[in-house]
């Protein structure tokens, strides 16, 4: 039986989080998947859309997927290893390095991404739309100081 | 084999859409999934966030669903039923009465929401956030217009 770990927020589900798990469960005979929780996300400074026990419902409910756990502090990551007898630590490759400290309890892979759609650039886009509009308002805004300045002056 | 067939756009995958899948497949034996295509969905005066291709292949790594179709027509219903010897078409119960027509060719069940999260729930929430915004600053605009028109008076 060969273990596989892996950690995550997955927020908004899409294709990029389902591919990931695919290809990690195909590494192993058993995908553990990490679900951060909202106290974490909130110690990293992020916020997600998606309750945490919605999330792991999700994650929980993908065919990949044998067992979901929560992942609540940065510190947990070798106790989990020994724990569930983990035998490969994965991730995508934008976190290369970052995990190479668990190379003493088990084999480390990064994985290349194979999608250029991510929670994280979903919401990027709906940002940038808001920030065109706030920009549009800060400069409405200005103009409307600039003139109330031109009624004081008078 | 108690085949149970459903249809959506399954856009932002939510708890909802997963707890709906596992009621469904706890029917019978067997789930069909149909989403809706890109096209179908402009037909319908909808736009996903999601593409059809990942939206079917997310719904089809769920635990509960069996095979997933494309839904292209409003009319393809009573031969998909046909053709996969379909037993019970099931769909959330803000459709009840809707599908009544399939009853000649199988049982129909309108479930009930369990939850008060859906995708258009979610995209109201971000457009009401957006009517906020655009609300503030059509009220900066009428003030300045409205300063413009005392400078035009001047």
């Amino acid at each position: 039986m060969k273990t596989v770990l892996t950690y995550g927020t997955f927020d908004i589900f899409h294709v990029g989080h389902l591919r990931l798990f695919r290809r990690l469960r195909e590494i192993g005979d058993r995908l553990i998947v990490g679900v951060s929780t909202d106290e974490f996300n909130t110690v990293k400074g992020k916020r997600s859309l998606m309750p945490y026990a919605h999330r792991a419902e999700i994650v929980a409910g993908v065919k990949y997927v044998d067992l979901v756990i929560p992942e609540s502090s940065w510190d947990q990551k070798i106790d989990d290893v020994k724990n569930h007898a983990v035998a490969v630590f994965g991730i995508g490759d934008d976190w290369t390095g970052e995990f190479d400290f668990l190379k003493s309890y088990c084999e480390v892979v990064y994985l290349p991404r194979t999608h250029n759609v991510s929670s994280s650039s979903l919401k990027r886009l709906s940002l940038a739309l808001d920030q065109t509009i706030l920009e549009r308002l800060a400069e409405a805004q200005a103009v409307l100081s600039d003139l109330l300045g031109q009624f004081k002056d008078d």
